[in-house]
């Protein structure tokens, strides 16, 4: 069958025997059974999605690779932060179990983070490892939880706080899937886009303050910026694939955003992660300025793109009451980037120039946060 | 402090950066400490452990580390092969998160492979990983499960179905906490130490036929014993970390094994795990015997030496019905050794000359089982 797919781009993530390709354009789903055995010979395949991206794109993953000769199985669960659970992944687990797969067959996560996440988690520890395909349908996922291997689920204790290390052996990021995506959840996958730009590509964030309204409306535009933020994200994994160094990087804004979902319960009616890292990004921005590390009119800028984005930017604009200062501390203490009791934030010397500081004195962070607390 | 056990033998494993130390030895919790701080510089760590092994060396262990200065929490759960359950990895879990247990912390798993198999794997998934210990104190802990990262937990599907490769950073197999092992699981883990002879090392088996009591009552050829197995178990993880090649010869006796264990139940009072191993080791040179492989007079004397050992040597020492032929052969397709439908057994070609048959023909097994089925 000749390639149909007009705008298809393939980023390659470089990880030696374990690298794969990540394929992004529009209508790639109805091309998956094809582009998969393109480059792997699994004859059986096991499908985990959730109950709204099921309806809407199920049946033509299913038909793609039952066209080529695979067999599907397929598992649809709830949608939601909740669902990356202990429960669900026995429940994945099981149900892979179940189907038989093995080593040489796959696992697909069809659906956004949570759904890849908990799948690749799955994928990860059944037999201690089968193959696994990732086709996000959300922003989020397109650009950043499908790409670079980081699997797992939330604890109480903590988001993401028990997982593996697991990469895909091929990414398809059908783009017109995002049509369905609801305007908040399109606006919370952009603000990891944006998150390319302000860590080392202050040219690509200037070309998302031009071409914003593009992307949010597809076409040409959103396919680029989706490339731009995979490669922007595959450079890094390569480079550090294990999270021991310039990986790091990637956390822009997520210290503070993860320790705001905690605040809300994970509660996705007050926020959702992308919305927690576009206020993080803010923060992160903010703190740097009254460190004297950047200048506040970039804090203001990136506040702007962000709000212009349909994105919330402070504290204040979180619907309920927060917990106090000391206790989003705590949150904050009990991330998983802390090391021998030190703090580690990705601060910024202005747009595009983030950079790791692992000394950061606890005590300034929470006068920072006292002070930009709404209550 | 002066090194004061005499008979410390140290084995290498070489992993590149995660190449790590066993240490063998009588009375070497007492220095577990030091040991650790030689080596890491972990300030804290989680212990896990079984309700019969934490009465006899909880205490003393735990000494040992708060002397140097160690912080320490623990967690006791039931013994037994059923704790191997999700569940259980889902406690393990939440008390090392809860110990706040950091990457560069430790947990640590003293009993036997039961309680190694589950932490480790607990271990690999928290924070995607964090250091781990291994003090076994089981004659199969120390000769086998400790050593090579392989952890994991059972699901219904069958035995050892979900888990990770999680290398630990030290092993500490202090050989005196044999003695109060029951004679019965010390003669299941002498069936593995039997396992590495027959494979490939005939005279190390000779040694043994010369040298069994002096083992099982203790003293030098305990430590030599324990020493000559884990080397020639680090050699053949050295060579095949994650399990593609060689490593499967590791596997003799075990495909019959699991789905003894599997027909069993798990039911310890009937059968544990190095007894399916013994069972399974003369089920495959007696198959590899029928299939004009090696002489049938090499079955009979592996027989003799596990029987003289005090382990079951065929389907009719193992008490209660078993189920038929047909559904140990289920079992053993379930098992995971299984690649694009064809079985995977390791047979032989006489003592010490095991190889990996990878097209072994379903048929010839179940007329095999059938033949030697008790009922
Ligand atoms: N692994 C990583 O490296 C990584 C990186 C960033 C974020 N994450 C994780 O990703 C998760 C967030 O991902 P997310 O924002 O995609 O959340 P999500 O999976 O919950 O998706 C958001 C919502 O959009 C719906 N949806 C998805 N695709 C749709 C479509 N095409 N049409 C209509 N509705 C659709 C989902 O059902 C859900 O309700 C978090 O759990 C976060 O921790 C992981
Ligand atoms: N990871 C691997 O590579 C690997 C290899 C082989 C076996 N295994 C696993 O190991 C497990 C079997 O290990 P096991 O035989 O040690 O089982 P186990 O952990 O259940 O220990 C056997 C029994 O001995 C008790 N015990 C342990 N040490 C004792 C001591 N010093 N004194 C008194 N009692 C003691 C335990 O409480 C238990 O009742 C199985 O689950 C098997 O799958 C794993
Ligand atoms: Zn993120
Ligand atoms: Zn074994």
């Amino acid at each position: 069958m000749p390639d149909m797919v007009a705008d298809k781009r393939i980023v390659r993530v470089d990880l030696g025997s374990r690298s794969y390709d990540i394929l992004i354009g529009r209508d790639l789903i109805a091309h998956a059974g094809g582009e998969m055995l393109a480059r792997l010979s699994a004859r059986k395949v096991a499908i985990v999605t959730d109950a709204n991206v099921a309806p809407l794109y199920l049946d033509a993953l299913t038909e793609s690779l039952q066209t080529d000769g695979i067999e599907t199985f397929a598992m649809t669960l709830a949608a939601g932060e909740k669902t990356k659970s202990f429960d669900n992944l026995t429940a994945v687990t099981d149900f892979i179990l179940d189907a038989r797969i093995e080593r040489s067959d796959a696992v697909i996560a069809l659906g956004g983070g949570v759904i890849g996440d908990l799948t690749g988690f799955a994928a990860a520890i059944v037999r201690r490892g089968v193959r696994f395909i990732q086709v996000p349908t959300s922003l989020l996922a397109q650009v950043d939880s499908s790409v670079g291997g980081k699997t797992g689920i939330n604890a109480r204790q903590g988001k993401n706080l028990v997982g593996a290390f697991h990469q895909p052996d091929l990414v398809i990021a059908d783009t017109a899937t995002l049509d369905t995506l609801s305007p908040r959840e399109f606006a919370a996958g952009y603000a990891e886009v944006v998150k390319y730009g302000l860590i080392d590509q202050p040219d690509f964030f200037h070309w998302l303050e031009k071409h914003r309204a593009d992307v949010f409306s597809g076409g040409i535009e959103r396919t680029e910026a989706i490339a731009r933020s995979c490669q922007a994200k595959a450079a890094v994994v390569a480079a550090d694939e294990r999270e021991t160094g310039a990986r790091a990087l990637l956390n822009l804004g997520h210290t503070f955003g993860h320790a705001l979902e905690r605040a809300t319960n994970y509660d996705s009616a007050r926020l959702v992660h992308g919305e927690g890292v576009a206020i993080g990004m803010v923060l992160a921005h903010e703190f740097s300025a009254r460190m004297n590390l950047a200048s506040p009119d970039d804090a203001k800028r990136v506040a702007a793109h962000l709000k212009a984005a349909g994105l919330p930017t402070s504290m204040h604009d979180i619907d309920g009451k927060l917990p106090p200062p000391d206790i989003l501390m705590d949150a904050i203490g009990q991330d998983k980037k802390v090391k021998g009791g030190k703090l580690t934030f990705i601060l910024t010397r202005g747009i595009g120039e983030a950079f790791i500081a692992d000394d950061v004195p606890p005590s300034e962070v929470l006068s920072f946060l006292t002070e930009k607390h709404p209550q």
